[in-house]
């Protein structure tokens, strides 16, 4: 039984929309604790790393050259989200869409912000993916990004600390850019996992498929088409902010995110195929489990009628006709080579039925295949 | 049985266009009494509500500071209808698409106003969703809305009365935005209502198909047909209300249709994925059908494969040799240890055939499996 | 049995064009008489109506201030078009595509005129339906309409006729779209009567399905077929005339072929819908054939499964093994509870099966459910 | 069986190309004799028409006022086809795709002149169709068609030679325009008598569908698919004449182009469905294989659940119970109405089985569809 | 048995991209020895060629005038590959691209310099065929190509190596080109040798389906789908280069371009006709499935309908009624013509069922229908 991974968390149908409410209304959970603030402020000579406890300690930062990325780990209450939009003079609209998760990955522009949307999907160690939300901000000089934890932006921290690498030589572009561009990646592996498992279900349904096989092809699909709607707005995501005439995105990050771009089509690309594949896979459980059943039947066919006429010729000389009345009565009963004339009579009956069965190749067909 | 969520007055297929009247022509079922007039003006600084009992009260209304928003709610008299073109300059065409019930929704800019038809879906207690037509009029500094009862807008009076909201500080394209994603937000719950339908359906196409789920199956696939029907050009409307380069529309309200269209995406993505599912389970459905033919062919194959042979067996016996007449007639019938060989040689051909099938996995291969 | 409505001469497959034939070449049939030509003469304060017999009595017409309705009724000879041709500076292909039916509804712009080819459908009283071409040539102040007879456009008559109307007020363009709008309407009616055939199919296809319901679903597809491709031109017909910068529609009238445009689309919408459901319908066929052929097997199953061992029992005792010769040899024929423990026996195994079939619910599975 | 028209040379899967060979290199098989040069020279008061050994002698026409048409018909030799590449200044691509066949139908835009490249479809006397391919160069005052044999422009060469006609009122233009619209015109009859072809197949589908007509609707699909792929670019190649902002095609003749665009698109039309109906006629050929297989179960089910319980019956009273072992062993048997009272009860049996199925309407239920 | 040609190499789903690694990360695995790099440096008068060891030997021949072709042929060390980038100053992006394999085929524009990916497939010997990816840097005066061995451009080296060649005549676009269109037209023979695999396969899916065809078909089309990945955007890449406003291509390329092009389209075409065939198949099969149940179903029902009914009478007059008992007890058996009229009566109902079986066509079909 091939082992099923679940893509968790990937698409929740519960929709985070109130109707009627009023655009940029909160509907917060309440939280234990604020979420932990962490800012990294970097220019081409330095890099200083901190945690703060409130939005109020983040201005500073702010007003030193290089760039600053402040990054909230973590469900947000509402008091901070309220603090962070009045510092960075987030519209209602884009605070609405931070605080309601799972939305359609997007990006919008206004006047001196770019606001963008992504959902990040993780390999988790026992064969388990993760999906989570992830806003990103970018001014002129800084990057807030708010999300769940866990995240998978590492690598990305690892290669800001690195002095002399691209991020220290670039403004905050490149570093939104290198957020995205990490998301996308992360699509790869989750995707190799994926295509493992469909591997595995389309051995089992050419060898030994059963109604389990056909209900894991049936989640297989429908989870596919969660993550073609995910994936299909990030892709668009990525194409607009290349073509938005924003002054925010200078021309050297473009030819960046035009990479970026071409990950996430052949991240789409993946998916399509993964379709076919299962959607193929649905033909051929179909045409196994018509060749099942035309199998039963031969065998069914077979015996009955290698059998029935030699019932009807046993029945017949099971006749209690008096053979004393008249000689045109069942004489054969009385002939002393009778039993043995009637038994070779159905051998050859029989033989004959193999024969034209095998003549028809519906028995001992794999044999004569395999010669050929 | 899943409980069938019936969506009821979606669509009638009844069109309400009489071929050759001229256009304009109101072809209106006389009613009762004269709809209720409901105006709300409302500044800044002030908010008052009126009922009115004829048009003719609302110019007074036009002529103050501020927006004001004049509701007719139930189904019109041609006279009300009429004075309303009268006083604010409608086209006979936009009048025809008022009284003509129920319309393909659809945005029309004509020199003064713009005209906006949409389609609210509303849950109702019992399992049942109600839809009717809503005609928006936004002019420069009036929304004019026409509707039958009931209607879904009370959300937006409540913020509209609420002094210190959005609505107070903005004009009157704000208040047409507020209504229309007003009706496309209430899509959601109906969705999420309509998705859990699909899951009871899904359960019982998996555990116990019957004729009848299937039929729930085709009554659900018409039904997301006219829901798509419905809301495809809804999301259009959106859309063109924010491409229309229309003065009645200000760039800052230009920012919240485009999050009202983001809704509307959504809410088509849903619709798509919810036909997507349908006809996953239509797969569903015929492959445990096939599956079941399958069972139902091998039962009878096993019971007819073991029993036949038999039965020529005893047929052989049974037949009425002359044992006299020669010693090669039928000598086991004579013989002491005939019939307990026969029978033995009888449970011997029966367990060989039993050992068959289960080799070839018709029997006990469900319990194979699990122990897998 | 659903009364089959014939879409007739909606689309004659035989298609008019004779290749190598230089273009303008007329290839008429010779007609038995001329066709009536109708002349109304109209300004806002007057109109006159006169059957002309000749071409040549129109030009009078055409000077006088106003606009001039020219209407050829019936098959064209090939004389009278020539002389219309002179007359009104026709291009030979127009007069080609006016001469050669059934043709591909279009909309071309010549330099004073605009030729529009339109094919109306008409509903007529036995259940039958009627297409006819119909060509629009709009000049600076006349159209010119040709068409067979019987056309569907009396009610433009009867409001061009009615003095005060909106027809009386406007150009030769407002004419034109009249016609045209009349055009699309009359598919409304149509389309519901077709509506109620699909409904009274799929009734039928639920209830009793026979190949002869699935032949009139089949013949219902290629109809929808032939409609579409009828209406998709017609459509992109009316757009054209929007879109296209010609002086000779007006501003004004382009927002009455808006509308127009919007019930074509609405057309366009229903017929879609009726393809789905003839197709899903096609699924609720097969479905019901494969659960017929499901239910016939098990009554096989059921009918031989239980009575092929008994008759083995029968069978058994119906061996003549000499009981004399050994004691072992049928011992239960000499025993006085032989018959009767057999008999029990047979009963028991037959409630058993009948147990194991109830069980699965292959019997009685329809009081099951209906108990649920 | 239906006579089946086969697409001959319509599309041979062999490429003409040869990949790494050199742009402009001819591959050209040897031939014969140098292929005919029909040159006819006009104007509006004179035609005259020769046919030349070589292209040396084409020049002089050429610079004659009027229009030149140079028709090269026949295999060309490669010697031939360099001195009319150098005479016309013929870019290598250009001959490159003269030499090659089948190629793609397309239009190029060159310095001094248009190629355009078409496939003609010929019906042929004995329900043969033949594909070849047409090259057109149309440069200021020449065309320079090059075919294979036989071609379909003889009407072409009528019109040419008419004195008065349009041909000698216009230019080259017109004279490419009417070469295009005789091949696309000839698409016609083909698809008329495709279509006959058809109904024929429609026909036996529906009466006595066999694996032969499946084997031939699978060929008609191909076939479709083959003439889709040659019509769908000669669409538009069209269609980029008309757009193409060229010189060499004056604004009269792109209105007699369009009319040519209106009938391949109308072609196109029919491919398309002619395409839809062997698709729906696929679906024709399985319903009526799953009923046939129904009826035969049937049948089967009819007789065997018939006789199954009556044989029963009849080996009961087999049985060889010693009746004077005990007054409760098969009494019947002694009894003087034991074998009349068991026929009769037979006989009721079989009829209520008969009865069942009447109800079921498995049996007669023709009759009774027919009655209704 | 097909034999099937397998697309190696084709498609490795195993993707190159390691999530967050920093842009233009080179992941190369270790080489046993560095490149071979091949010049070729030509102009109309000379050419040269050399093969060096480094990089560093390269900048001598950029500074003659001509065009210079660096060709590294086989796996690069990162060495070698920072040398490249250094001198020819390639943008980080585009050697992450260069460095992993596969990729999807791409074109991308810097500012001195045009990236273009592509993949080659070529046909082996033994019905092998080959993938391997070829990156080509298209500079001022020099064309810098990089590519797994074995290539299949030698056909190009020999045409730059002959002089008094287009190549001569041409610039570093011209190379190019001509490299891509190589690469293009080395689809058609892959296709061809893939299109007789189609034709073996269909032979044999209409004469002798197995479920071994079913698999080769089920293979087939995931090859496609392969292929259409990969030869997409190969032509949109051709596209790409044609439209963009780039000065490194001239406008005489663009015209070669243009031809490149239209063979892209071809392959594309032909693909998705292979596409459509295969999906043609999978019906053929599971049609000859449903045609062979049928077959079997029908032997089944023959036999079983003509002995059943003769068991029961051979059984009925095996009963052991006492003939003593009653002159109505079975006085056939007594009656010396009792045997011999059973058997007629036998003889009798066989042969009526037989000839009502011939009536249905279930026997003799094939006889009667190659007689009509």
């Amino acid at each position: 039984m091939a082992k099923h991974i679940r893509l968790k968390h990937l698409h929740r149908d519960k929709s985070p929309i109130v109707p009627g409410a009023s655009p940029g209304t909160l509907d917060l959970k309440p939280v234990a604790k604020p979420p932990a603030i962490n800012v990294i402020s970097y220019a081409l000579d330095r890099c200083e790393e901190r945690t703060l406890s409130a939005p109020a300690d983040i201005p500073p930062f702010l007003c030193k050259p290089g760039v600053t990325w402040i990054d909230v780990a973590g469900p947000c209450d509402e008091k901070t989200l309220r603090e962070l939009a009045a510092l960075f003079d987030i519209h209602p609209l884009t605070l609405e869409d931070i605080a309601h998760s799972p939305q359609r990955p997007k990006a919008d522009l206004y006047d001196h912000y770019h606001f963008i949307l992504a959902r990040m999907v993780m390999l988790k160690a026992a064969d388990d993916m993760e999906a989570a939300q992830l806003s990103i901000i970018l001014g002129k000089n800084y990057v807030l990004t708010l999300h769940d934890e866990p995240d998978c932006l590492d690598p990305v921290r690892q290669r800001v600390r690195r002095s002399g690498g691209m991020h220290r030589r670039s403004g905050a572009a490149y570093l939104a850019y290198s957020i995205l561009d990490t998301i996308v990646d992360h699509y790869f592996p989750v995707l190799e996992r994926y295509g493992e498992f469909l591997e595995e279900l389309e051995m089992q349904t050419v060898t030994n498929p059963s109604p389990r096989t056909f209900m894991q092809l049936h989640t297989a699909k429908r989870e596919l088409l969660d993550l073609r709607r995910v994936i299909f707005p990030q892709r668009d995501t990525v194409n607009q902010l290349i073509r938005d005439d924003s002054p925010l995105i200078p021309q050297e990050v473009r030819i960046f995110l035009r990479d970026c771009y071409d990950h996430a089509v052949q991240v789409m690309d993946i998916v399509e195929t993964y379709r076919e594949i299962t959607s193929g896979l649905h033909d051929v459980y179909l045409s196994a489990i018509a060749n099942r059943t035309n199998e039963i039947m031969k065998v069914l066919t077979i015996i009955s009628t290698i059998f029935i006429p030699l019932t009807f010729l046993a029945g017949l000389y099971g006749m209690n006709f008096d053979t004393n009345a008249s000689p045109w009565n069942m004489p054969e009963l009385k002939s002393p080579y009778g039993y043995v004339g009637l038994l070779l009579f159905m051998l050859l009956t029989g033989c004959s039925l193999v024969g034209y069965f095998w003549h028809k190749g519906w028995i001992f067909a794999a044999d004569r295949e395999s010669n050929q």
